[in-house]
């Protein structure tokens, strides 16, 4: 394969940064030759990390800049002083069709900002979104908006469907996904205005894209048999920090009552069990609805939590994400 | 103690209804003689499940009706058709002060309804709501409104703020409650509107019922440093659903890891650990905000869950919380 998955790292975002980040990178490239990276940050930090590596050195190239953003600062402050930051030149080569795809450990509403600055919505996209992928029963899913967006209408909703069904044609199969509203009952009546008034326009529209389900409950998100779940931005991170609060309070539960003897005895379930449930699988927020993709990393993840989001990343290229939220977008716009 | 708490049960609500209704009243009364039931529905039924069992013949009279409203009823037929339900008659005992409070493992909805259309609002109250105890790493704490109000403006936040800590008062300790509002971060700024003016109103006020600790995030509700945690019903009804379906995930994930060998060494530890996480013990919404308190049951909880249920309505009635509320309310309602 010739043609490499260009993507801009912001190498100065997150905890223990650029250390992790380099690691992360080098974890991706042993598995994954597809990527070629740009190392966006301090050059003597970076430099200093990647000596003597020749595999990072010959899939990669390092740009220098001054500034970082810090996780405190306030998007506004943050985008006011961002142009000399590493973030802010990850997401201008973009703009400038050098990086097919930017991803940062940072501060989610700087790069939130800074995206919508310099980058131009997809045209018929009214706002974009934040989505991430949530373990299931079957497999994983795609919940959005997760934070991007605190107040949506129905046209806002009806986005959501088209560019979440498309980032999960675009990382997963090819097949159409089943797409549902969060909401407080299954039945038509149930909810606020704005999803019962999204739930017909669906409906009406009989989208060829994705399959609708109509309505689902938090209690369902996991199930497996939905593939996009879609609601506003406020409720989205309530229900996913709510279930991040949840699962780590359960494991450290289970983590008390265990003994040492059972310990010994469960190990290896245990680590199965474990495995099964690492969060730095789920890694990767992805920012929707730009004429570019943009991953945004956990700021707290370690290194192999990074490469996973590397991997989302080579998917959401290679998989046409753009290009497939164009195809699924006419079919609702056109209608509403 | 010579006096009573007089508890309007429905007999004919939920799954394996009376069956499991009259055994969670012969769990209760075995621990507690502190209460008087009276079991609403067929009396046949009724009569069957506790002939011979003189506890609670001695504790008990049967009230008989011929109606159930059942769980697939939407609340306004069930309203319509309920004068002669098991369900409108426990309600009724409390309009007509026979019972101090009512319990029913039945029909949601429609127990929202019936007991707004037979009980007033406790003066000051603009809007009902329903609240539910969650666990913490510390002990429990009340979440709501978790459903019944699916729009609320800032005089409802507050008036959800006054029950909340009243509720959470009568039930645990007379210290003032930790309160806080459920946001999508910590910041002043962060939000919608109607959670920053109840940011702003709740301290402006100094409120001297509970102690405000700002807003918190889904990841903090079980923390253990909050008591009283408030947000909108449709908000709430997600966070609990989501964390009800996390919950399932994990454990169900788990049992499918353990093999034969590990489950047999780490019996006890599992044991403990599923003891501490048993949904039953959290069994029981309360419905606050009307002249009379109401708690709902889980309609598949089974006779222990139940009986959870039953104690939580002893400790509502003397903890005092009708009073309790009305305390607390004047100090917010004055100054918005």
């Amino acid at each position: 394969m010739n043609y490499k998955v260009k993507i801009a790292v912001d190498a100065m975002g997150g905890e223990n940064a650029p250390k992790k980040i380099i690691k992360g990178v080098e974890i991706s490239l042993k598995k994954n030759k597809e990527n070629y990276f740009y190392l966006i940050g301090d050059q003597s930090l970076i430099k200093n990390e990647i000596k003597n590596n020749d595999l990072i050195k010959n899939n990669s190239e390092i740009i220098h800049t001054e500034g970082i953003i810090s996780d405190d600062e306030s998007p506004l402050t943050a985008a006011k002083k961002g142009k000399e930051s590493s973030m802010w030149k990850a997401i201008e080569l973009l703009k400038n069709k050098k990086a097919d795809i930017s991803l940062s450990a940072g501060n989610t509403g700087a790069m939130l900002v800074i995206s919508r600055l310099l980058l131009k919505n997809i045209e018929g996209i009214s706002k974009p979104a934040l989505a991430a992928l949530w373990p299931n029963k079957e497999n994983m899913n795609v919940v959005l908006d997760l934070g991007a967006n605190i107040e949506c209408d129905e046209k806002n909703l009806c986005d959501f469907a088209s560019m979440g069904s498309a980032l999960f044609k675009s990382l997963f199969i090819n097949k159409n996904p089943r797409v549902a509203l969060l909401n407080v009952g299954l039945e038509e009546y149930k909810g606020n205005d704005t999803l019962k008034k999204t739930f017909s326009i669906i409906k009406k529209n009989n989208i060829k894209n994705f399959k609708f389900f109509g309505f689902i409950e938090g209690n369902q998100i996991m199930n497996g048999d939905i593939d996009v779940i879609v609601t506003d931005g406020f409720t989205g991170n309530i229900a996913l920090k709510t279930a991040e609060g949840t699962a780590n309070f359960i494991t450290s539960n289970l983590k008390k009552s265990l003994n040492k003897i059972s310990i010994l005895f469960s190990y290896f379930s245990l680590k199965s069990f474990k495995d099964k449930l690492d969060p730095r699988k789920y890694n990767g927020a992805i920012f929707l609805g730009l004429e570019n993709p943009l991953v945004k990393s956990h700021g707290s993840t370690d290194s192999i939590g990074f490469a996973h989001s590397i991997n989302v990343c080579n998917k959401i290229v290679k998989g046409n994400l753009i290009d497939k939220i164009k195809e699924n977008l006419i079919t609702i716009d056109d209608k509403i």
